[in-house]
């Protein structure tokens, strides 16, 4: 049995403590919040939990095995390290923390620890893009040209961290999961129209290998929500809507087949070729469920998760390049 | 009564032929193309037209009071400019030219010989886009922050001509449109897929005065037929979808209010306010007759286009910057 | 404060519960149930609640106030009448009983002790059923022609109630409610294709005075969920569809005007006409929420509620006759 | 080559002479109209056609093979009667007739002279539909246990042939090839809320053999168009959308299983099965272009169409019964 701490029951957090309380293998042991009201809540939905306002409880206390940090992104870095340090096996909520510097730290302390360092990048452990990431590994796809992604709604508004820190790290981690790859290169554009020098709008191209692009679009002022992204192959496109409830992947037989002509060098055709669209059956599992269950498998087992510290670091490497192009209005970063 | 050439029959000129041809004031006199089996379509559909493949027919035919072009964009200056020089009014589809220097030769020459030049922008006659103006202009949307287009689907692709230079004109026309104003900067992002050196694929941010963006995405190869553009304002905030038929424009009553606080400089408050959504009958008429009659218009009258050669410039200084930022894969270049 | 008792906690209880803890001056007292696994899921999320698998021992409490029944709809009478006769004020899921006689000693008996007896007809309590009901009551509807309503999907399956007396009181409620009145005739279609002689498909047809119409597609042999009613105004026109998320009602001002020739008695012209849709922002608040919350203050003030005995009465009837129906292939019968 | 005349060229005729214009083997020789201005039309579009407004002169012209008749149902029978007696073939626009005894005379006619009748029932040379009849061949929906048709939308109004004959045909004739049967039963309610006798409203539901329904809602007073009829089958179940354009026909991998329980004599048990959602690619070919070319091709052989003149009488059979179980509000009907 792993005995499992929260820390932060704000927005997100809430949906922690439920799935952690109903994974198989783990107990929410102790629910951490400086808001009492918030622990009134937590007193009433898992009497058997125990409450404080103080993270040091949490540190010192021998019945906590793992700490999951569900709390604003500033404090990522300073809560993660004190659990580290405390010897308890860490999942921060996404971002790992603000830097690539914090992320190594926490890294090489994990590591030295001998700790699990988990990043909840939720989206690894969604079904629907499980579900792509097989169809590309098979070939389906044919080569992957280049995907995009639309991120947006009206609200929930951060007041400190824009919306490339807040939102745009799903989408990150989704394209270097799918194409295995980190990018070269990045450009990023946007601006804050609410409150200034918070981004609230931002367009962020990824340059990987290849020629392969992904672009992200993410903003909090929109009318409508909207959750998708487009996945463009030689052979086969793929639609992955989160907001549709008929089914969140459809799979197009559409691609554009270059028919080499032959007589002049270089010379080719085009062909459109269009055939069926297929909606795969996709597992309904809660992706946090999932995320939760992996992370108390590798601390019982000591495996290292699917999205560990390094991939945590990727992210906000990836991150970094991009507030730096903002910076510039879209010149090219490098990623280092 | 106006009597008009259609230069082009191929995937644009039957469609200009049947509006011109219905175009009360305008008679399709002359109809040229290089290729003799569309003339023989032609003489089926307006057996009153005269066909020829030669352009230089049309220029020496003193029946022909204006020509209207619809060729490949290679050949739009030199035709333009051949019309204008034999004294024929001219509408040109868009692009007017392929660069700055020749639109601003053909807009000399119609000045010169007080020739009417109009470019074929045909959202600009658009009753959907023309309603968005008018909500604008009206201040229904309050400060409107930002917009982004997505014109996207298979196909049609073009061997030369990349999709910025063939299709994002429509969407900087809009753009430049509904803002009344020239950006100041261009960031664009895309890659060749298909044919090397012709981008498939492109992703444009326009930097408006005042921090307003604009910000376009298009794309030959994609899975499903997209043209939808949304203008986010403080107030209101707009999706207009050429696409849907119940209604292609849907005004939202969202908006995030800025309340200051008061007690300390500088401190706001925000707050989301969601209401009604409206969708406005528009006019069903169609935007390229709308056109067409403007140009016939403008022939009576002698009276400036709409779309006249400096917009058509306008349009081709954007689209200059965003291919020397596509080559700079992003980095921001003035629009001079 | 009123005590409340809930008996069963199967598939609909756990939201009766859910809402009974949360409305202000209600208090979930006890939870009955007849298998003991349910009630340990009760222990864990309200602990505060007394749980029995005997429905006698909340009769013989003197510390319950009022009991809400949600068992299969064979015990419905049973419940509520020994509730009644130990002097408990009763709201009963739909259908209130499975036949008038059965409604009409519940109605005779809450009279006779001076209880609240309600029905939990939930799409009464709707908000944006409401909407309508204002639409139509203001007129701007017109005169009402005729509404249908589709409520079909996969499963549920019941092993011994048919599809109209499960699904269907829902639609008959609603159209009881916006039309203000009983219809006369009912005539009703459907088959079992699973379960000889438990119908999983229905096609009602309700006559209203006046021409009026209301007709209700139920199954539960559906590829798709669909939640959909239309009503068709001489002026306007509502589309209400619980399972969209943009926006629940949308209004059409789309009719057909009938223009008096007037030469010639009793020629008429008709004139499409189509304007804008309209959206109305609805309140979100939880329609199961405003049910329980009209049931407690009912119960504190003794007011009749908007879904009493009769009204649960009037729904039977109308189910009555169209069972009759059903059994004739459709010929119409009478509503007693 | 087919010399046709056409007669009528009103709201559908346009279409129809487009298609016999165009499909090889055919001459639109002669359209005929009481119309003159509308055979102006005739002129521009078809110059080499001969235009009149008398159909004796298309009895009378030897020029002539076969007509299609695209006049109001109340003519149909007179003109293909006429056209029969003047030796020609014979191609009407549903209905083929108002009654029985019409449609049966015209059988006799044609076969007595061994002519070619046929009638314009489209649907069933609609590549989405052939594709739900391959689907329901091949065994892969099951059992098909009922369908329903929406076919609804706001005009347009005829004024003295209701929506059951003028709509209703459609689905009836679909229904009919679906299937493969006659149903045994009607029952059919509806109302006439704009002219009084005219129903604009019906539902229909046919009882075939082995408890298959088919049921049909037509209306000319709906806010929206919809044209959707679904297929429900024990394997699988079919969406047909005609007005979506992504895809017309969704097959869905969902059932319900009936597991037979064993112990108890006539127990089963009901399991819920869901699988992908397959979009099938349909050949795009116009319907009424693929009726006209089998009409020519039935003329050139001399072989019996599809939607012979038996299969017109046998939608007129279903029709009269609908319309006295419309007269009996829903009492079913039997189908002679």
């Amino acid at each position: 049995m792993v005995n499992i701490a929260l820390i932060g029951y704000g927005y997100w957090g809430p949906n922690l403590a439920r799935n952690v309380h109903q994974v198989p293998g783990a107990k929410l042991a102790v629910c951490c919040d400086a808001d009492a009201s918030r622990l009134a809540q937590v007193n009433l939905l898992y009497p058997l939990a125990t409450v404080t306002t103080r993270a040091e409880d949490v540190w010192a206390s021998p019945a906590v095995d793992a700490v999951v940090i569900a709390t604003p992104a500033q404090s990522h870095f300073q809560l993660a390290k004190a659990a580290l340090e405390a010897g308890k096996h860490v999942l921060v909520e996404k971002p790992l923390a603000l830097s690539s510097e914090e992320a190594r730290e926490l890294i090489k302390l994990a590591d030295a620890r001998k700790l699990v360092l988990m990043v909840g990048h939720t989206f690894v452990y969604n079904p629907a893009v499980l579900k792509i990431k097989e169809l590309i590994d098979q070939g389906q796809l044919g080569d992957v040209y280049y995907a995009y992604s639309t991120r947006v709604n009206l609200g929930r508004l951060h007041r400190d961290l824009n919306v490339l820190w807040s939102v745009v790290p799903h989408d990150i981690s989704i394209l270097l999961f799918l194409f295995g790859h980190m990018p070269l290169e990045v450009s990023a554009r946007g601006n804050s129209y609410l409150k200034s020098g918070v981004e609230d709008v931002v367009f962020v191209s990824l340059f990987f290998p290849n020629g392969v692009m992904g672009n992200v679009h993410a903003s909090w002022l929109d009318p409508s929500k909207v959750r998708r992204m487009t996945i463009v192959g030689s052979q086969k496109m793929v639609i992955y809507d989160d907001v549709e409830s008929e089914g969140k992947i459809k799979v197009y037989e559409k691609g554009v087949l270059k028919v080499d002509h032959g007589e002049i060098f270089g010379e080719f055709q085009y062909k459109l070729h269009t055939g069926d669209i297929h909606i795969p059956k996709i597992d309904l599992s809660e992706p946090l469920r999932n995320e939760c269950a992996h992370f108390v498998e590798c601390v019982e087992k000591g495996t290292k998760p699917r999205t560990d510290g390094e991939n945590g670091l990727q992210v906000i490497k990836v991150l970094e390049a991009a507030q730096r192009s903002l910076e510039k209005r879209g010149a090219p970063v490098e990623v280092r």
